[in-house]
């Protein structure tokens, strides 16, 4: 039996939290999560509340005309997701492939709540990997010259595909804005740097040359702004001076996959509202 | 003005949420924090919600006669806290000062919503820390004979002074069930190991004998029984074989301070609902 | 061109070093590492030396000999190894996967300096991952009534195989004193907890019902007492209240996964030196 | 009775760590301590060993002198430093006096080898904190127009002291080229942020606008670029959309207390060896 999963912003004022879980409420629902954050800087409402479908009082596809009369009297930006509905995730990578085999792996062993139809690279490296996984395949190389047209061809699987979320799972390519406005906030990217520091190309190396006693990895939204959109989750290993920048890769891939697997995780259980340049994680 | 903290726990059930939210909304109040819990393996709802006494529609005083129908209609344990109401905190240390003062520092640079007006121990070491912040000092040496005694005379000063919690940053004498009894979740303890390991006696001296490779520092609350109270905090830091006895020392203390802290800052923000003999955070 | 690497363990005195570095500089050897230690409580120092083979004066097979005279002059506990002799490592498993299928993908990205010719588990869930990876599987399904007698069958193989090295990557088998004391020092397992904290079964379950606020793993040498042999390497990850049994077990689960990965990389560049219960890890 | 520390680095070729370790055995010397690092990048070679005094064939004003020809041999920069040598520092600090009381703390109870003469600060603030803890203080206040003349008196002043070390202890003032220069490799700072992110002004506001999941403390040598001395330590910590402007302060406030005395700590034991714009640090 599905559940229901109600994401709300909108500007704080009383009564939002009383209109909301009365409206379980009296259509009979039992609420399983309800987390709420007051942004007090911006006076912005956030909630995520997650209901059981079963015995719920209204009927599955009538919900959210019955929730709209709430919704509008707060002004509220809102969704309305069903746990039963498995988004559909395309994996984008290039030639490093330690974070797509995790990816993989991990969703074989049932830990993701979606499906995973296809993989798009521009490279052939991950052929093995996706055949391995009976996942299919789709190989796009781009070159400077042929980047828009391989690009296009890129969305027109990605909508026959009716993919719901993007995850660039080390993909070294800067996606163009046409792609990026398509799948705004539904594109996830891992950057091996903790951002704001390091953006952009190499930043092992980078790290390595200015020598950080830490050095970590960052899952975040793609925007048109390279590496600067909205940051899902971080986290930070220690390094010293015995470590090459090999060691560095070794011991920052192991970050990347961790960071990029919660990332997803949470998008998948929706449990992340975006608000300006940052992010609500309803952990 | 002051706010109003509820903590609630009771059995889940449907409705809960609404009630409580309805019943501050329909008086008026403006919900400022709201944190929710269900612990599915008892089946216990946990809440904890705050909202300002600025245009509340109920008296101060009313407040909780007003609620005892949601409550008794739920059968909720619960308490109601107004923020404006400092807790009286006395600490009790032995010959180790590093968190005494630190905690004191923080005090006086305005860190903690509280009064400390004494310090009791067992020893004279403390007493210029005390001077020095303008704090009583009641010197109680313990021996085995004198113990039963001594400890009866330190009741009598808790309550002259009407202490609302007592603080152990790091008092090496083990309380007796009389006084463990009448301050019940309003002792806590900093034990400088990561809890369940190490018990009792010098815990640095046995993690250094075991080779851990990470030592801890837990907080907790005071039970009958020796360092198995429930856990409030905990963090850990890295050592090597590089680092001696005193290394593990140093490094301890330095967690010590910010984990005994941070419960402290918990439990004064009526932020911890205890059940079992485990504790949920609403941080 | 392979290195040499000598580890050394003997009484501290004066000039051990200045003996062992001299030695390799007189016959033209280029010092690539150098670590020591000295455990004070213990008088013990322990060196780890590397050093080309590349131009060095006495030939490979003649250096034991050459350096037995410094060797009995400081009574030391010695050995001398080769960069280019890969161990041969066999891995045991159960049910549990996760372990087993990250060690595989690192081992197969050259990772590791090793080869793994076998998996050897007490259950079939494994060998589709060895037939994916293109290594010998061996079911050896164990029973309270055929254990010795199983148990046998393994050792057999693994001297067949001449296996060097033996890593339980959640295998959950007690192995009897047989096995341990052939291979001793020689077996790596992973615990799923902060030992010495939840030694045994279930511990993640433990850490569930205890309330801890932060979670580890463990991986030690495997001696005759359960969960008692030399710490290895250990890391932790917080935790909190929402965390469900199941939250414990996948945060934990990647926490294996990196501290496993450790300890064999140490293992197999001669990087660990055992005294007492313990280990010097010149990382 | 004092040991002496050489702190070696040159150009790596083979015979240096013996020739250095034969020079301690020869002369009779015990080896307390010896660390050494090759950068493989630059093919530099560093070392710290430590010898004790007691015993030594050399009379220690001779040391120097005799170890000469060693070091010509292998074109070492070299230091030869004695750890009865108490080093002089002067704190400098602005506003925030956490980590003065910090370092005061840490300082009378014996944990750092120097001596502390002197505060000096742009405000009045940390006077009584000078007195409670007897030591000298010096207000010197700056203003755009007086900023050269004042920064002339600091340096009267230190030199009148004879300062070995400066530490900037939350000191939120730019110091000139002139003092820089003066005190190469010996001023420490705090900076309050995960370097290289957020340098400059309010990194805790910086880094609460760019939503990051995580933030930093960073202590470095100071140099004439604003936040791009090496860096000597750092350390992270996690913080969620919960966490205000208020509570990044407070938890980063508790990092940079633990960061800078950890750098201060090596400092003083004569750990750190910079190179190009790194430290290794022989923790």
């Amino acid at each position: 039996m599905s559940n229901v999963i109600l994401l709300v912003s909108c500007p704080d004022k009383k009564g939002i939290t009383s209109a909301i879980t009365t409206f379980v409420y009296e259509n009979n629902g039992n609420i399983i999560h309800a987390d709420q954050h007051i942004d007090e800087q911006s006076n912005t409402f956030f909630m995520r509340i997650e209901w059981s479908l079963e015995g719920f009082g209204i009927e599955r596809d009538e919900i959210k005309n019955s929730f709209a009369d709430v919704a509008s009297r707060f002004e509220m930006d809102w969704t309305l997701n069903f746990t039963d509905k498995k988004y559909r995730v395309a994996l984008f990578v290039s030639q490093h492939l330690h974070c797509l085999y995790d990816l993989l792996y991990r969703y074989r062993a049932g830990q993701f709540n979606c499906s995973i139809p296809m993989i798009i690279s521009n490279h052939s490296a991950a052929k093995g990997a996706a055949d391995e996984f009976g996942i299919k395949f789709y190989e796009v190389p781009i070159t400077k010259e042929n980047k828009k047209d391989q690009e296009q061809k890129e969305i027109d699987i990605l909508e026959e595909e009716k993919i719901d979320l993007i995850v660039l799972a080390r993909y070294h390519q800067i996606l163009t804005p046409e792609i990026v406005d398509k799948y705004e906030n539904r594109i996830i990217n891992i950057h091996h740097s903790f951002l704001p520091a390091f953006i952009g190309k190499s930043p092992y190396a980078q790290a390595y040359r200015k020598g950080v006693k830490i050095i970590g990895a960052t899952s975040h939204y793609v925007t048109e702004h390279l590496d600067e959109g909205p940051i899902i989750e971080q986290d930070t290993v220690r390094i010293s001076h015995r470590d090459v920048l090999e060691d560095l890769v070794r011991k920052g891939e192991d970050l990347e996959k961790v960071v990029l697997n919660r990332a997803i995780r949470w998008h998948l259980e929706r449990k992340i509202l975006k608000f300006n340049n940052k992010t609500v994680i309803f952990d």
